[in-house]
């Protein structure tokens, strides 16, 4: 059998974006490649074949991407979770912090309704800061939530620890070393 | 046969976003719903059936969840068009005008090869300033623009007219009058 790109192979490395230092993991040409995107989506599926998703969850902006794929594959609701002030309706806030700051993400406080399951879904686990805000949002609607899925993790970055240490199920398709 | 709901039965209209006087068409209601988020996906496709597309194109950030949906759906690579700075890569540039001041979007310069056949796709259609600027990025990368894809239309707001104006074959699902 002829040796295949897998996933990690479409990423990309940008050096020094945002700034000075740091190796900027970018999924673009993954996600405009048609077999790369139909293979990360399709395998970011499969560890939940047979289980129950009511809502899949995307962190913005490129985990929308990513989302909006899943949910519609799975013919299940999308809920967006987005940075302050950007959703129109009725929202619960969460801050977390960065390394220089703070940082506010929302959701609609009608967009999942209690026991529902949910996915949550995101392109890079980094320090699981916006997704542990995510999921403390999710949890204050009373959401299940079934797993954080990404395409790829930074483990150098401790998020995964992170998240599991929320009791969190974490699934990510490739990792990258260091930062 | 029982009356069922269509896809702008689905979408929820906030007065006063994102400032006063205007109705703001939330469609995060839609996507929240399986039913809803399914027909409006398959819809938008509807029209394209049997056509060639090469790359679907989506508008920061909600057509993000729509593009990647629909990507996903033909098995064909998604590229997004983001406000300035945030892709990566080397990029393509394009400034449109605001109601007050203006705006840049953006486009990796090798996220489009001459002659691709291109989907554009957002959810709301209103002037068309963002959409008119996606279509300018990706002729200079010589992609052949299909259509452009949206849920809704607002007529008054004479988008329609301007990206027929600029040659663009243009689809929504459903349309609101005024504001």
């Amino acid at each position: 059998m002829q040796q295949t790109k897998q996933v990690q192979d479409y990423i990309r490395t940008i050096v020094d974006f945002p700034h000075e230092g740091i190796l900027f993991r970018d999924v673009t040409t993954l996600f405009a490649d048609p077999r790369g995107f139909r293979m990360a989506i399709d395998q970011m599926l499969h560890p939940y074949a047979g289980e129950r998703i009511d809502k899949v969850v995307g962190l913005e902006a490129r985990g929308f991407i990513l989302g909006g794929a899943i949910a519609h594959q799975l013919s299940v609701g999308f809920v967006p979770i987005r940075k302050k002030g950007k959703l129109p309706g009725r929202t619960l806030s969460q801050d977390y912090k960065l390394e220089y700051g703070e940082a506010i993400v929302e959701i609609h406080d009608d967009a999942i309704a209690p026991g529902e399951k949910v996915l949550i879904v995101d392109d890079l686990l980094a320090t699981g800061g916006t997704c542990g805000a995510a999921i403390q949002l999710i949890e204050r609607l009373q959401g299940q939530i079934v797993s954080c899925a990404f395409i790829v993790d930074l483990p150098d970055l401790g998020g995964r620890k992170r998240l599991q240490e929320m009791g969190m199920n974490v699934h990510a398709l490739c990792s990258f070393e260091g930062l």
